[in-house]
């Protein structure tokens, strides 16, 4: 495939809380990691508390697509790291935002909403329904899948209409959610997937890897030739036709 | 019609150029004014110089739809006013961004991308095609109406696809643009329109007035009942369901 | 208002099923047209077993907004009124199409799919969400309403992604569905509802009332100049600017 | 790639007219055959003078993207086999419909509109603008290309706004066209692809063959587990949930 993944995980649950580490001993970001260098990318890690949240430029230029959990430290990404990947994202960098990464600055910054949703953590039932049938992220699948104990995210989520809205969430306390939504911005695509979280064990399942998996294809840039940087906005004094002016 | 705009204007060109002073003497925001009270709307201006930018909590409170026009100042927006405004339109305010304003603060920030293009002033003629015809922002339009002397606006215009895309704009030089864009933001919407600029006298043009009027006509808040403010996220431990966790 | 609207009704049910008799005694469409005709619509009725189903070309050219209600005589309908429908819609006639109108031959005919979904009639509960609190199709309604006894149709729901998605259902039994689709077709909207049924009272409920009330209004259409009749396919030979082929 | 493409072409032209002939001796099926070939692709071609029109049951089986290309002879395509067509991408098969194919019957089935739009011969200069750079159908390209002479397709097209706008088009006589356009169906994608001429030497174009190619890629099916036939409705009378009537 020769796709460059790059994990992104805030990681202090995982340090502070026991409950976690039980799920997530080294991290959940290496337990997505290792899935997705199965399915045969190559994939590396970052994290908030490495200089520069492990984003440096060089590993921003060498990463296909990023994905991003983050959850109690929000407000702690750097608005300068912020920038950088957005413009990365806009020139071509896939970009996966999982879970609580909704209310992540970047997440909010490619939105330009709140990406405000409603939330209850019972553990309840929660059944993913398939809308986009021949969408190369549900590959895999069936009609859905069920998560057994989950966090709720209900409706109103506070983000722009999916360019194209994949999967339709059912949960047990009746509520709905949008839960897996693409978009494409400038040159980049965004996947938003709501599965995970940080003591259910999530991303030990079957289909959600297959998905995460799938969305990384997905969200891969597109080779095109000479096309500009897109912060720049050219001035092109000579048209490409005769202009005569009546 | 009982809608309140705000028509909110830059200033600096019509004070410091004299060939805009030509044109617009008592600025453009009076003249688009003048034009939506006749139409019916109750109208108030405000610019960039007056206190908060003329753009106070009560008179956003008092706005229903929002219009933009910037140019040479962008960058002396304030965040916070920027915050505000963003706030307001998720919250139901609508908001028409004209021609130069795809690069102000307000919008790049509404639409989380850079909002760059191509562009030429050399005065040629601009042909704005419908390819909503059912949208009511065509009200009273024909097929097509041409802008005899334009600027030339030109892909990559790097926006969100728009939720409808209403007009298509071809240029005598050899380029397209999407001109006429809407979009769905938390309870409000967004309109942007390509035509406008501080010298050629395109706001007294009678096909741009329709447009802009039928615009805020079709960005004017809709009342919900209750809904929450959309920046936040309410936890609702009570489910509407009974749940039982097996 | 000065919007005229034309309710059509299968009518069979009402006049063979005893159950749908004492709910709709006069059909479905009377108690429709009444709520439409309180809220200033003109409103009249059409059902499949007048001469040419009771839509004449006469009964066609003078109505903004058609519903259509149907369920078991859809193989009924005529192929040439279904000819006749469908380029008055591509001509900017609205069309509301109702529950288990998702399988008439004019909603298919417009969608190009096979309109297919899942069903199950054990009167469960049914819970309306918005996820677009800025569309007038839901002016007056909270974040959501519920209808406490209701067939369920669920996901997959073979039709087009819609242009705007306004209602996400919930259904007591497992299911989501969307449930509230608008679409622009030619010079024309479409909005589909999934709510009522022959024997659940639901379309004497009041937000279902107010739903397809506001729906007619965003269906209405809107008026252009001088459109070209959508079937048509003009040659134009003289083109708009001068070309010289090199 | 393991992709199986099948050409339809209606091969009327190349027989009757000596232009044509010259320009595609063999049939322009054949042309797009061999650079589909050359590319990877297994490929198979059919022609509306065959039995069942080249397209049995067997040969629609076996084949995963279908290309249509037609002009003269749409209404003597039998109308079962457009049916069978038209479940076949609804199940999965995708389908590029190129040039004068957009007043096909299968391409106005499946669109539910007219298709209409305006055209001119005049062999003027037309340049494409890519305004979906992070589209996979875009890879290899610049900002635009151009096709030197062609036929001009105008707006309004009479399509359903495409859930991806991929290429704008410039003509030289002054109208835009909605040149590349993608829709999601049922478990099937669609691609129209305005360039293509009978008398043009346009599939010789490297990039116009560039773009097919790529097309065929992005409409390739997606493997889904037990979905069901898009023209069943099922009955589900055993819910997912418990479900208790109140």
């Amino acid at each position: 495939m020769g796709i460059k993944v790059t994990v992104w995980n805030e990681f202090r649950h995982e340090k502070s809380h026991k409950t976690v580490q039980e799920v997530y001993p080294d991290g959940m970001h290496v337990v997505i990691a290792k899935f997705l260098q199965a399915a045969g990318y190559e994939v590396g890690t970052a994290t908030l508390d490495e200089p520069e949240h492990g984003l440096t430029d060089a590993v921003l230029a060498n990463t296909d697509v990023l994905l991003w959990w983050g959850h109690m430290a929000h407000h702690e990404v750097k608005d300068e790291i912020v920038d950088k990947v957005q413009q990365r994202v806009l020139n071509g960098m896939g970009l996966i935002v999982l879970h609580s990464g909704h209310f992540s600055k970047i997440f909010r910054r490619m939105m330009g909403t709140n990406c405000s949703l409603k939330w209850r953590e019972m553990g309840e039932r929660h059944r993913l329904w398939v809308v986009s049938p021949g969408h190369p992220i549900v590959e895999g699948l069936g009609e859905y899948f069920e998560i057994p104990h989950t966090e709720m995210y209900g409706e109103f989520f506070d983000i722009p209409q999916p360019d194209e809205l994949v999967f339709l969430s059912w949960f047990q306390g009746g509520e709905v959610f949008r839960s897996g939504c693409c978009w494409h911005r400038g040159r980049g695509k965004i996947f938003y997937f709501q599965p995970g979280h940080e003591t259910f064990p999530i991303y030990y399942q079957k289909e959600v890897q297959q998905v995460i998996t799938n969305a990384v294809r997905w969200c891969a840039p597109v080779n095109v030739v000479n096309f500009r940087d897109m912060a720049q906005a050219p001035h092109h004094p000579e048209p490409l036709e005769k202009i005569v002016i009546e």
